[in-house]
């Protein structure tokens, strides 16, 4: 194998794939990037088994040369290694060379690296995934989702299945939701081209996380493919390959209440900034907990008290407030996670007593809901 | 104790002397920080014992109110809680009053936080100084001298008086020294000032890097008093007291050669980058050794190698080589540190045999010198 290639988009596609490497894998082969040269352009592949990424750089782009393969082949080099040297070589330009016992050459400028290569054969193959149900989302659309539902992922394996999102399509709809069982994320949005059949699945949060990182912004549309234990994301250049989580997810529509004894409309950020103060005090105790009460259906008041340390309490005006007087405690941790994956300057919290678990959206939004679960203090 | 203060100025004052306190002292009141108001402003005083910072608050400043004191007194409030608070107040100013108890009451907007406060009476005093003996320094100058010293002092409690930089006062000049005993900086400046008598102390590492934090970049002039144990450093509106090492500080000028066998003149950027690629490959080996040989007078090659992984080599070019051949190994990451520590676009270096230590320096430039010592790897 042989090619010469533009450094930056080398950086890059190096960058991407090392997303899915990991240090600790017990395939040894899979602390390597595989590289592959062709007559269209070069392919960078990585992988923990997990999830499998592959990088396309084509021989040429919007009129501009990025590789010039002389001799097609591929390699298996050092991840960590590769990805610091390409990072650092002095020109614009890098070599690639092959020799033999896969002793690997990478020149630039007068810096002339020898690398220690592994036979590209004893790389895995890639998971073959039938194209048959694909259906498009842009991309922009897809880190929102993203990042308004992966945060509310189990870190814990005690349930494994939770450490996963819930990805749903029926009804020319996708549904992702997330929970740790003691809060919930949901957000839904409608596809925009018809997906054959339902789909329920359940994709790493680690994943997800992941894919976000590679995602660019813009509302360029992205292909989703799901087969039983694969999910596929075809963006340009970039193939994303995860496996789903085994077992059935729980059903989550039993846990969202359908009517509610207190409203309380708030101000967005004045109210997640005055929860942040209230848990400045609340650290110490058992999780970050704060108290929220209604007082003359005109204000909230918020607390917490440490008494080891000192106390906080703060008013903060409501837009409104409906219903029965509530005192309630609850994580400020999460509370602060829902308020940021949510949008609009005011949002909306439906309670249905101090034990119940409690609703966070978006006035006027129905695609995306936040559930809590309080914590019993009294 | 009751006064009002403009928010800003108060998170300034913490945030400076925050970088005595330490959460690992065996003297329970200095986690906190100690509040005094009195007609002329507020102090605030952080210390570990090893540093102490206080940083006064005046009334008035240039036409604006900073303060209005009610009650003048003092408290001391925990120093992380109290931090983190003032730093997430909800408006400009900040009311704090102290009542029964030593319980103290932050009020800002409609927040409002109770701390349970220490005596002030128990904070330990700071160190007395007589002034007999200042000189002065421009803040920017002192930055940059403790910068291209600090980093060479020991970071091993072996011999503690390595882990401080030397300083010497002798003939109206500064000089500074640190080494570890495998590479030394020294840095001197001539004082504007007539300074009485000699001095030669050693000042901790750690003070000095807290106080450049603390330090602007202007060319103000900072005081410095030094006594027996202490030294004063006097900024505007801020003290800074460091103790000193006990002990005495290796004679270090016998370490420096007169005399060179070899010299090369390299461009700084460039060789530093070269050093840096090389040592990518030299990692896993024993302290980052890369290897300089010198090539028909008219360049050097830089290279490493590391059987299991590969190997690197490359050549940079020279302004000038003068003298004898030479192949010589050294820690790649002291000469980077080097490096970064001189100013200039290039760079000299003085060798006196592959085994023994060797200068770098900015050409014309005798106020700044590193030293190094080789690896011997043949």
């Amino acid at each position: 194998m042989k090619f010469v290639i533009q450094k930056d988009k080398l950086v890059q596609s190096v960058q991407d794939v090392m997303k899915a490497v990991s240090s600790r894998t017990t395939i040894p082969i899979l602390t390597g990037i595989k590289i592959t040269a062709g007559e269209d352009g070069v392919t960078m592949t990585g992988s923990d088994s997990d999830i499998s990424i592959e990088s396309f750089i084509p021989s040429e782009e919007d009129g501009r040369v990025n590789v010039e393969t002389q001799i097609s082949g591929s390699i298996v080099l050092q991840a960590r290694f590769f990805s610091e040297i390409v990072r650092k070589l002095p020109m614009d330009t890098v070599e690639l060379e092959v020799g033999h016992h896969f002793m690997t050459v990478i020149r630039s400028g007068k810096a002339e690296f020898n690398l220690n290569g592994l036979d590209a054969e004893e790389y895995p193959h890639l998971p073959q995934i039938e194209e048959n149900n694909k259906f498009q989302i842009p991309n922009d659309l897809l880190k929102t989702m993203i990042r308004q539902t992966v945060f509310a992922v189990s870190t814990s394996e005690t349930r494994p299945i939770l450490t996963g999102v819930n990805w749903k399509i029926e009804n020319g709809e996708l549904v992702c939701i997330a929970t740790d069982s003691h809060r919930l994320a949901l957000r839904k949005a409608p596809l925009e081209t018809a997906v054959e059949g339902t789909h329920n699945v359940v994709i790493p949060g680690k994943s997800l996380s992941e894919l976000s990182k590679i995602l660019d912004d813009s509302n360029d549309s992205i292909d989703i493919v799901m087969t039983e234990n694969q999910v596929l994301f075809k963006a340009k250049n970039v193939l994303f390959y995860s496996r789903l989580l085994d077992g059935s997810y729980p059903d989550t529509a039993r846990l969202i209440p359908n009517e509610s004894k207190t409203e309380i409309v708030v101000h967005t950020k004045e109210f997640l900034q005055a929860i942040d103060r209230a848990s400045l005090l609340a650290k110490e105790g058992r999780n970050n907990v704060v108290k929220l009460s209604t007082v003359d259906n005109s204000y909230v008041e918020i607390s917490s008290n440490t008494p080891e340390i000192g106390k906080v309490i703060e008013e903060v005006q409501t837009q409104s407030v409906i219903g029965e007087e509530l005192k309630i405690s609850f994580s400020a941790k999460y509370m602060m996670d829902a308020l940021k994956a949510l949008e609009g300057t005011e949002i909306g919290i439906s309670f249905t007593g101090a034990m119940r678990p409690f609703l966070i959206r978006t006035p006027g939004d129905d695609t995306i809901l936040q559930l809590i679960l309080p914590v019993r203090t009294y």
